[in-house]
């Protein structure tokens, strides 16, 4: 088999990087998964910055185009095969799109900044024996309680964030939830939310983030 | 003349409302600036709440849609008018428009956090006689500066952010920076940077970015 076009640079325990992962899962695109030793500052590195210029993960690169940013990356993926795997990830007309648009940025904006700071105070300071910042702790879990009540009402009348359909703006919530879910005791933020809990088990239980999940704990 | 279709809802010295009035001024799509009242907490009232759910502005309208946060509804506008006013804002081909989308990213995820935090600092406490946290002035400083030098060395070899021409990328920058160049002492973050000095010249003084400043200052 020849060696496939699409590599992604990076640890599949990154939220970013997974983020890519389950893209790719989803949309059936083989890939070459490149690993970074980002212990050994190797992101940091010319050649690397070469690609990806603020020397984070993941660089992607595919035949023609070398990209960073992981939400750009899902997007491309998902409008260069829009028929592989999983379709409608980011829609099939306009206006669904721009409603897949809308709320995978409420992910980046308004949800992912306080689950980012959550999952690494309370899953990966731990891991490099880093203090915690209590206060960052509990400032942080407030403003991502407001986002899950906003979500919680969305998710009691619609299936998923953009409609009746799993989409990027599911997909993009994966990372940082696993984390918080399984990884923290923070699970009830999630599961103590009915509407919200629903859509937990549902999107979590995909075979393409199962197989992530894999890769991060092998 | 008819009521324009399209409804921008907030006050233009938003940042995240300005972004979507530059896009729609390049577009040149006519719209309709509706007030809402901040100080009169009128964005977190039911009837504004429910178009959007996070109390938070703008929320916009066109025919079939409701949508908010600003960088999706630019790209919804750049989609449905493609030809319209300034041609190319995202892309002509899917390879330009993924160049575009990692540098709108860019700004979202790097440069969005850190300048948000000191134009709050530097332009809006103030003015609202809140105190200033200098240490978080200082930290998110240091973080600016590194996406600058990013930025400085890209634009040693672009003319824009994504390429030859002003897209979404560019535009996406103007609220936050014009405020740290004009209404702070923080300006020569920027133009000390003998590239980034030139671009901030050039999409700066685009004629619908005067004139979303001439709304601000009104």
């Amino acid at each position: 088999m020849a060696t496939p076009p699409v590599k992604v640079y990076g640890p599949p325990l990154s939220t970013a990087v997974s983020r890519v992962l389950v893209c790719l899962l989803e949309k059936d695109v083989p890939f070459q998964l490149v690993p970074v030793n980002m212990a050994k500052m190797e992101h940091k590195k010319p050649d690397y910055v070469k690609m990806q210029p603020f020397g984070q993960v993941p660089a992607f690169q595919d035949d023609d185009i070398t990209l960073f940013e992981s939400r750009a990356i899902c997007r491309y993926l998902a409008e260069k095969y829009p028929n592989k795997g999983t379709a409608g990830l980011f829609g099939t007309n306009p206006l669904v799109k721009a409603s897949i648009d809308q709320w995978l940025e409420a992910e980046s904006q308004s949800f992912n900044p306080p689950s980012s700071v959550l999952t690494f105070q309370l899953f990966f300071a731990p891991l490099m024996k880093l203090k915690q910042d209590e206060a960052l702790i509990k400032q942080n879990e407030a403003k991502l309680e407001k986002v899950l009540d906003v979500y919680e009402n969305r998710l009691g009348s619609s299936r998923y964030l953009a409609g009746d359909e799993f989409t990027l703006a599911d997909l993009s919530h994966l990372p940082n939830t696993q984390f918080l879910v399984e990884k923290t005791d923070k699970a009830e933020l999630f599961t103590s939310r009915k509407n919200v809990g629903r859509w937990w088990s549902e999107i979590s239980t995909r075979p393409a983030w199962k197989k992530v999940v894999e890769m991060q704990n092998a």
